[in-house]
Order: structure tokens, then C-alpha cells, then sequence
């Protein structure tokens, strides 16, 4: 697949290169084609690797992938342009974190909606899926990097994009029965206020190598 | 120790038996003294076991175990007397969940502050500490009845009700390093925030035999 990911952080970065890995060709998306964090990740990632702006990126890719800021996030897919996303499964890892106030941040958007929710109603024809937003980035292109099983979740209202999210994540290494479905977009405004317990973990644990498993 | 149990639904009933099965005295509160559950749960709880009201059984406990609805924690406290909770450790385990509109439930506070900050900011010479509340009560009180080890969390303000409570759970079967400390009573934010993913894998599991296990 040909493969957008928004976002040049830490999280961009590591998904790209991981998606890469197991076969993809990847486009980083950015503000500018000529951003330099873009095209040094290009130079290290190879030749299945380019950039290019949010515009050219969601365009060039089949699958998208959202490691933006969640304050930046509806910004960018309005960047991205809503023609370039329509019809497209969208993996969304961003978070709404408010750092305004300091740490730890609270969320700019809960409880009654989320920010999975806030994007899908702006772009409507694009299909959002929730997932591996709760989690360090190198757990989530290595979940065996950890001692033993754990979870990690997904939602969203289309069952297509679901399932190719779900692929994705197999190629990362999870399990199927690792994988569970919250159902509708409406379980993000859950997994994402799992952001808050996952900070006061990083902070009790000191490491933010973890993650979480449901034990029956 | 002589605890008073605030609340006589399943969470309050299964609490009170247990803390006789391993010694304490246990005298349950509710509104009136002549409450039908209360004294239904006194009949088979033994000669341990009492009821009175939410007064009554402050002034009676050493230990304090809020087991009632998040919507009446604030007036039952109210009831019990801020004299009668001073200096005590209470064990709070209420969720600030808000069924007004339905299910999913949503919570009525969340994200910058909690039910259990609003408690300790309403009783401030009372030890409120956030424990046990995002699971069912079956496995509160019996850890073990799960395939294999899980976590909970605790956060409060002062270090002795920690260590009381502590105690309290390592009595019900929680090992010593299955209680994670989550630091002071703002970390109830994000451990109350964790009741709606709760109730979204209740029902993707269709189960409410589960807890979380923190996997490095």
C-alpha cells in the first residue's frame, strides 16, 4: 500500500519507518515539502520512503496515518484537503492533550465527545479509526518488545477501514485476539481519557515501557 | 478495625462481608436506620455486622468505605457529619457516573478535577483515598478470582490512610506489588476517568469479570 502519515514527531516517524519495513511505500506529510525533520527521515528510511506537504501526502497515500499533535490535527486535515481523505482509512494515534496549564496536561475535548469524533464530523467521507493512541511509540510497531500479551483497542464506524487497520497492526506484530473492538468512533471518547492513567503510570512506573492487558 | 460502609448496593454488601470474613466489625450506613437492605445484610452477615444511619456509622468506623452512588457522595457525607469523618481514612470507591442521558453513561466531573478531589475539598480533615472503584466487586474483594496477577491503583493525600487502605486490600488478596500508587488525590482524574473504557470493554467482553494488568 501506499501509506500518509502526518506528522514528523517521534510517532511519525517510527510508524513510517516501521510501515516501510513490512512492505509499504510511505509518504511523510508535513507543512512544507521542504521540511527538513521530512526529509531526513527520507534520507535514513530509504527508497521507499518520500515527503511531501499534508496536500500531496494524503493524495499520494491509500491508507493515512495520523501522528499529529491532536491541537493540530483538524488544522492539518484541512491542510490535507478533504477531496485527498475521502473514502480513505485513517489511523488516528493523536491525543487531545492540553499542555496550556502545564503537566499533566488535561484533554481539550472528553467525556462527551472526543477528538476522533471532532475530525470525523469535519470530514465525514473520511474513515476514522481509533487506535494505538495509548501507548509509547515503540511498543506500538513492536508489541512483542514487552514481557508477555497485552491490548490494545480500535473503534470506528467502518467496518472496512476496521479491518484494515486491524491488518496493519498484524504486520506489527500484534495478535488478533490482542486486538479489541470498542465498536463505533464513540468508544474513543474511552480510550481516549485512558491519556490521563497512562501519564500517572509513566509517572508511578517510570518508564514509559508499558502497557495494558485485560486479564479475565 | 470498626468500619463503617456507606451504601447497600452490591458494592457496599460485598465490601461489608468481606471485611467481617477477614475480622473487622462492620456497621453498614444508609439513610435510616431501619433500611430494608441494611438490616437484610446484618441478618446474614452475623454478629459482627450492624446498620445505622450514615451518622451512626461514622461516628462508629475507624475506616470508612464510600460505596455509594457517585451522585449522592457529596450529601451522604453530608449526612454522616464532617465531624464524624475527620481524620479518618475513607476508602473511596464512588464513580461520578451520569446516567441522565443514557447508557454509555457519561461522568458529571472529569478531566481538571474528580468526584473524589470535590469529597476532600468538601471534607477536608477526612483521608480520602481512590481505591477500587474501576472494577466489579466481585474481584475487589477477591483479586484472585482472575487467571492470573492484575493491577489496581490507590492516590490520596495522606500517607497513613494510604497505608491503612493498603492493608485493607492486601487483606481482600491483593499482592503488595499488585497496588500501584498513583501519588496524590488529583490522580483521581484520570483513575475515575478510566469507569467509561471500563464499561466499553464490559461490553465488548460481555463480561464484567476483568481487570487490568500493567505488562513492561
Amino acid at each position: 500500500m501506499r501509506v500518509a502519515v502526518f506528522g514528523t514527531g517521534t510517532v511519525g516517524e517510527t510508524l513510517g519507518r516501521k510501515l516501510i519495513e513490512v512492505g509499504h511505500d510511505v509518504m511523510m506529510g508535513s507543512r512544507s515539502a521542504s521540511n527538513e525533520k521530512a526529509l531526513a527521515w527520507v534520507k535514513k528510511a530509504g527508497s521507499k520512503a518520500s515527503a511531501g506537504t499534508f496536500s500531496d501526502a494524503a493524495k499520494y497515500g491509500q491508507l493515512i496515518v495520523n501522528a499529529t499533535l491532536g491541537t493540530a490535527t483538524i488544522e492539518v486535515f484541512k491542510a490535507a484537503g478533504a477531496d485527498n481523505t475521502a473514502g480513505k482509512p485513517v489511523i488516528d494515534i493523536s491525543n487531545p492533550l492540553d499542555f496550556s496549564k502545564g503537566f499533566p496536561p488535561s484533554l481539550f475535548v472528553s467525556n462527551t465527545d472526543s477528538l476522533a469524533e471532532q475530525l470525523q464530523r469535519e470530514f465525514p467521507k473520511a474513515h476514522i479509526v481509533k487506535a494505538l493512541n495509548t501507548m509509547t511509540a515503540a511498543i506500538m510497531v513492536n508489541p512483542r518488545a514487552l514481557s508477555e500479551s497485552h491490548h490494545t483497542w480500535i473503534c470506528g464506524a467502518d467496518a472496512g477501514a476496521k479491518e484494515t487497520v486491524r491488518g496493519v497492526l498484524q504486520s506489527f506484530g500484534w495478535k488478533s485476539e490482542e486486538i479489541i473492538d470498542c465498536g463505533d468512533l464513540s468508544a474513543s471518547r474511552a480510550i481516549e481519557s485512558l491519556l490521563p492513567m497512562w501519564l500517572r503510570l509513566y509517572g508511578a512506573l517510570k518508564t514509559p515501557m508499558f502497557n495494558l492487558k485485560i486479564v479475565k
